[in-house]
């Protein structure tokens, strides 16, 4: 694509695009993805696990009972018999919903963007976390809310911070978390923490936008209730099946209260009138039985087998003052590197090393995380992730050779 | 859902939802659905029509070649070989388009807002026709534009009064037209307000948003050149596979110039990452074979002899003092009933009667139109459609009766 510089609407544009352009990264990001580069950088699924015959099947029982009504449109709020498998799921996480309550929508990516649209007027304050889902960010930015950031240690949301915030005048239209493995941070909210926030919130009168998308591949240790199940009336849940299922069927969900409920329902209309009834149909099937069951224990296992390796992989190659997260679940690490070292700037020498990760940057809405960068291990083999690995903790040995011949 | 009334969250929500209610309309769309109902509401697409053979085919091939690929996460812009295959769709059409422009959207409902979003700010004015797609009141108005709105005749937009609104002073963002087949109105532009409509456009720097659902659906007479055909460098084309394969797929496409197409790549990435991989790849098989041809020959074909069918029951049973348009494609005609009935106020008896419409001012951004009523001929079959104008037929003639006893 060309230059802004010769773009003839540039006057015509929205304030929200201001601080759109083609960034440093996304270029890079192009050439990561040449195959002899490990990328550690995206978070796709291991889909390739899911057995050819178990998605071949629920599509022909759609098309075979279902044709019509999986060509056509539907409902902006989603299919009832999705619905009710979604709740269903819900349930499993221990946050039990009326499947009336339930929205689908376009991946929770696109319950991101919604509820941005249904709170957020400009200059109105939200919480985040710091580190926060680098896509939460983008979804709200789109509505321009001031960010009132929220720092995490290893027990997650720093909570104390927050009522800090509140104290001190922050009136937040809503407070956004990803409590369990959190992307990128791979922390989890401690107990004491998620009854702490709900309690405050609830106090202050803020909803809590909880995003569990990971909640389900736990590799270890025992499940925390959801913030839903801790307060059902003042939580905003948002899952996904992305990956219980599949990234590439779009189905995501939101689960609110029914004022929230009925404007997301409108909002979701207008902006795309309906989620595809075929993947609804589909993904209904596919919850229908048990294989999904036996197929999510198989990634479970890979993705342990994953974080395994990559933090063995981070003993034996990253440098002495660098530390990391240990996720019990989920797909990423977050690591710290020397404060001396840039993430971001080094990213297009990792590149050219044929390893790439996204830095810290990206998942602040300040400007922090320069010495950030985040790793994920859901994708790549065991064997490419120690390569990739390996191949990093080369690359900063060296940048800390070079910082130390200049300052010595 | 439960009343707003008790909503705990009624003051926090953005400004956008403030006109947002549970509008009657809506509740008696949901008794509309009951199958003693004939429907002239909808607008939904025949896909009974199409072979279950030919979508099964597709899918099982996208399966058994693609399945990892269709289970994942795309790139924001759309699948490569589906950008190309909606071009040569373009192309068809007289307006030949580089797959580089092109977006892959969920379904062209999402173009419509993800333009709204790169735009408009609130306050801004942008032009849309009276009356205008619905849809695209509800997906721009999230973004708070002022509309300016330009008259319609049987010829489409009477642009001569976009001159004037010019002349004296509007500057909008862009201008909306659905020039082929209007919905709701029916009507198409004529070739000589095309040649005046992108003139004027492009002589003050307005891009024009050409929405082009049903360029293919013609049932008679020669094809006219697109807007896009016209100004190639300042028109933003949107289509959607909707009517020419299916709605149930969600899939749309915007063609723009470089600066306009980066934006709303990212704009479509805050919103929802992607369109669903499965999807698209189902969609490029479909138009990779001379299958979808023979299909849409045989839904225009139906289309047609309902239009012709929903034609001859207005004149037998519509009162002499009504008018409509007489549609040479696409889904709809537009009525004008006497000044004194209103179509709003008249749905819930005509729903008592078994039949459905959608009163004439969901169409405008003004309050106008509650003398006009879309009628639908795209999915009921043609004894339906002659039964349920018969219907409301007799309504018409009842509430005029009534009218005409007590103004005497």
């Amino acid at each position: 694509m060309a230059e802004f510089s010769v773009d003839p609407y540039v006057e015509l544009y929205a304030r929200r695009t201001a601080g759109m352009s083609a960034s440093e990264v996304r270029a890079l990001f192009a050439v990561a993805a040449r195959p002899e580069v490990v990328s550690l950088a995206g978070g796709m699924p291991y889909v390739q696990a899911l057995p050819q015959e178990d998605v071949l099947s629920v599509v022909q029982e759609v098309l075979r009972t279902r044709q019509a009504e999986s060509l056509q449109y539907g409902g902006g709020q989603g299919y009832p018999e999705l619905r009710a498998r979604l709740a269903d799921l819900m349930a499993e996480e221990g946050a039990g919903a009326d499947p009336e309550s339930i929205i689908v929508t376009g991946g929770a990516q696109q319950a991101l963007d919604l509820i941005g649209k249904v709170f957020i007027d400009p200059g109105d304050e939200i919480v985040v976390e710091a580190p926060s889902y680098v896509g939460a960010l983008s979804a709200f930015s789109a509505y321009e809310p001031r960010y009132v950031s929220i720092a995490m240690d290893d027990d997650g949301m720093i909570v104390e911070e927050l009522e800090e915030a509140l104290v001190h005048g922050a009136r937040p239209k809503f407070v956004y978390t990803v409590p369990n493995f959190n992307n990128p941070a791979g922390v989890t909210l401690s107990l004491s923490r998620r009854e702490h926030l709900v309690s405050i919130c609830r106090e202050a009168g803020i909803p809590i936008v909880e995003d569990n998308p990971y909640g389900m591949l736990r590799f270890e240790g025992d499940r925390l209730p959801c913030l839903r199940q801790l307060d059902p009336e003042n939580v905003i849940y948002l899952g996904t099946l992305s990956k219980v299922f599949s990234p590439g069927v779009r189905i995501g969900w939101v689960s609110a209260e029914p004022g929230v409920a009925q404007r997301l329902v409108q909002i979701k209309e207008a902006a795309d009138l309906c989620t595809s009834s075929f993947m609804q149909l589909v993904s209904e099937r596919y919850l229908a039985g048990d294989r999904w069951r036996a197929n999510l224990a198989t990634l479970v296992d890979a993705y342990r087998n994953r974080r395994d390796a990559m933090l063995t992989a981070l003993d034996a190659h990253f440098p002495a003052e660098a530390s990391w997260t240990t996720p019990a679940g989920g797909f990423y690490v977050w690591a710290t590197l020397p404060v001396y070292l840039d993430a971001t700037s080094m990213l297009a020498a990792a590149v050219d090393r044929r390893v790439a990760y996204v830095p810290g940057t990206a998942f602040y809405a300040d400007g922090r995380g320069r010495d950030r960068m985040r790793l994920a291990f859901c994708y790549p083999t065991e064997s490419d992730i120690e390569e990739g690995v390996r191949r990093l903790g080369t690359l900063l040995a060296d940048e800390e050779a070079l910082y130390r011949s200049l300052n010595p």
